[in-house]
């Protein structure tokens, strides 16, 4: 079965409904398993004729009625922006970015970036998520907060070509600085804002540092058909061929978006799937148009496909069980066909393929003895989700992240019983209160770049 | 202000934030405001500047941080297939119906039927939702439920014309046995199945039936495109065509899903607007095709479009602030159009809209004094929410079934602080659970019906 050696058990998850991968990377369940953990590491799970020999564990999470499944992981992100959460509704991008957010953004402070980032890890820990992929701007804030919650990310701080050397410069900068930090929990990446709004000169260079610094890349690229073909248009080839020419997908990547990955790119993508990823944010595209990741042609090439959000002023929300459900049924929709995109496989890109987009795909995404202690804990008793003919479906169609009632990071609860254990949420958002009309004021009229995409 | 003249008031809603209508329908929030509840009716809702004038209640509950609103409505579902939820995922309508469904239906007593229901006034309590449309057989067992649980509903026992007089003569029956029953709660529909599968001739019996009885008529039509074409096809006219050539549309009608409305026949649903309604279940829907309801023909033409869920078996759940969600998010990715649907607009479907929609446009939908006192408070200081910049946008994107804490329905607590009060649903999981591989049972072979449509 799936055990190792333990010598001392620190924690337990008893008698539990684990959701685990067959060899091939499918989804599988195992009931009444036992999970036992040492230090940060799962050491072994435990099938139930095992359960009278187990060895004694320090401490033991009662799972009965529940499901084990690796944390959730927001393969893009950028969670300071939960402080414009529903500041910029039901208006188009060009106003979205030019009237509302880079307006916005000018107000941050790297106190504010740091309060929004313990907001949003609040959330995600609530949600059951246990690593995001973050790209934002005074990342070190954003990596405070990392250290102090528990959770675990991958930060990239932004850059446009614009800033000139220092933007790129200060990005390379924090992802050597930074990668490691937090006892391995922070690995990082160089974060070029956009195949759009950054040179290939400078994609070259991220590249480099990259891989003289063993971090990874984490960009916008290939965000609508319109951004494809634009690019076609201007410098005759595709956003993916841009990154495969500067480099870029020699790296370990993270493409966030890929709605405009296009059939000719599938070649490059594919000789680079081992450490290259797209993040897909379903639920945040629908509001704008249809358009959504090719999820089902980067499939047929072996593409890893990870949940992501984005942010919260788009999405609304950073919460990747919605994410998930909403890839599930966008895919359905934009493919016609109620027969793909079976549940367990909605479940093996919230798993596994979110943590090899993320450049964890040894360490993170699956129950498995030698990985990260990274669970969650479902309760999938309530009326909601009552009768269970189909866990898979249960759990991306009824289920949703008010269900997760313990999230687990390194070994450590960070949530139990719902009760958040390492922030103190209510000071959060007594700090916040009074500073949303200065977050959102615009009357400065000064913005932080120039909407010129899509 | 909003106010009537109370004698002694049962409950109090102190110090809460109300969703409130203008006079023209559109949404909007009375902060601080106190809500007074006599018997069963809203009798006041007071400004914060009468505080301290209010007379005495029996009973207040404290709505600071909350927001009350209007119970939500399910416009149109088969409640008790909660017992077939996850049992036919991932398959096409021709095998969902012929492979699954209509062989599992088979397997289905009253008891059963009443199970279900209870199971599913369970989960729509804790969904916030108040009011439920529902169309399915052994209809007796789930007024029995309504009547016990406190919940209100509109019921009909569906037919098809395959039955003979008897199916149509058990739901003219039922309709007029159960209307105005449970003290008011209860008001009933004729239920023809579809426009593909009951004939003219007893269509046209049960909208005379209907105007009779004075009860409402409840029926899937235009469901897709392709029934509508294949209906101009089959008998040259629109299925919308067929229900105003029929009477139908001269009563009280629920029209199911309405994806296959067409523009021509947006002047007959017009000229119907004041008592007919369609029900859109816009998770649903995707798991078929981008197909959806017409919203925004629909509203052009002022034809009113509520919120719903359809069955759990293909919906997944019966939660109506799902329905709401996904209607904005589809709406806007249809469309293509990010301003289009604005978030009070998803929040007046969900309140006003679905009350005229389920036939109760006058008692229901609003809080204001003389309606029902069906109400619900949510709790919006989850990190998922907060910061709110914009209320609306924060009830339909960030917020959740799960943040409602207490249900009302008709003056009455059927749920306070997330503990359902009229409904030991421990009792109900328990008996149901060693029934479910009876109840899934497909290896007689029988069928209830032929799919034929679509």
């Amino acid at each position: 079965m799936l055990t190792g050696q333990p010598s001392a058990v620190d924690l337990r998850i008893s008698n539990v409904t684990a959701l685990i991968h067959t060899p091939e990377g499918a989804v599988d369940f195992l009931e009444h398993a036992s999970i036992d953990v040492v230090g940060s590491t799962i050491a072994a799970i435990h099938p139930k004729a095992a359960a009278e020999t187990l060895p004694v564990a320090m401490k033991t999470i009662d799972g009965r009625g529940k499901v084990a499944m690796p944390g959730l992981i927001n393969c893009h992100t950028h969670s300071p922006m939960v402080l414009f959460r529903g500041a910029a509704e039901d208006v188009a991008s060009e106003q979205w970015f030019d009237d509302y957010i880079w307006r916005m953004e000018v107000n941050l402070t790297s106190e504010d970036v740091e309060l929004g980032a313990q907001l949003a890890i609040a959330e995600m820990i609530q949600a059951g998520v246990t690593t995001f992929v973050d790209h934002y701007f005074s990342m070190e804030s954003v990596a405070k907060a990392v250290l102090e919650t528990g959770i675990r990310a991958n930060l990239g701080s932004c850059f446009f070509s614009s800033e000139g050397e220092s933007g790129i410069g200060t990005s390379i900068d924090f992802a050597r600085t930074y990668h490691g930090a937090a006892e391995g929990r922070i690995t990082t990446s160089i974060a070029p804002h956009g195949v759009y709004d950054v040179t290939e000169e400078h994609l070259s260079v991220a590249a480099e540092a990259a891989e003289r610094y063993g971090v990874g890349i984490h960009i916008h690229a290939a965000e609508s058909r319109r951004q494809t073909y634009k690019s076609r248009y201007t410098r005759g080839v595709s956003p993916v061929e841009v990154l495969r020419r500067t480099g870029v997908l020699d790296q370990q990547t993270v493409i966030a978006h890929g709605k405009g990955i296009v059939p000719e790119d599938l070649p490059a993508l594919a000789a680079a799937r081992d450490h290259v990823g797209v993040a897909c944010a379903a639920k945040n595209y629908m509001k704008k148009s249809p358009e959504t990741t090719p999820v089902r042609m980067l499939r047929a090439w072996g593409v890893p496909v990870g949940m992501a959000t984005d942010g919260a002023a788009s999405n609304s929300t950073l919460d990747v069980w919605e994410s998930m459900t909403a890839m599930g049924l966008v895919q359905k929709s934009q493919e016609v066909d109620p027969t793909w995109m079976k549940a367990r496989q909605v479940l093996e890109h919230a798993t596994l393929q979110s943590a090899q987009t993320a450049g964890l795909g040894e360490s993170i995404g699956s129950l498995a003895p030698g990985r990260q202690a990274d669970l969650i804990l479902v309760d999938l008793t309530a009326p909601r989700v009552q009768p269970i003919h189909d866990l898979a479906a249960a759990l991306v169609y009824s289920a949703r992240s008010s269900d997760v009632v313990t999230t687990i990071v390194a070994g450590r609860v960070l949530m139990e019983d719902r009760q958040l254990m390492t922030l103190d949420l209510e000071a959060v958002l007594g700090e916040l209160g009074p500073q949303m009309a200065r977050l959102t004021n615009r009357e400065h009229r000064k913005k932080i770049q120039d909407f010129v995409a899509e």
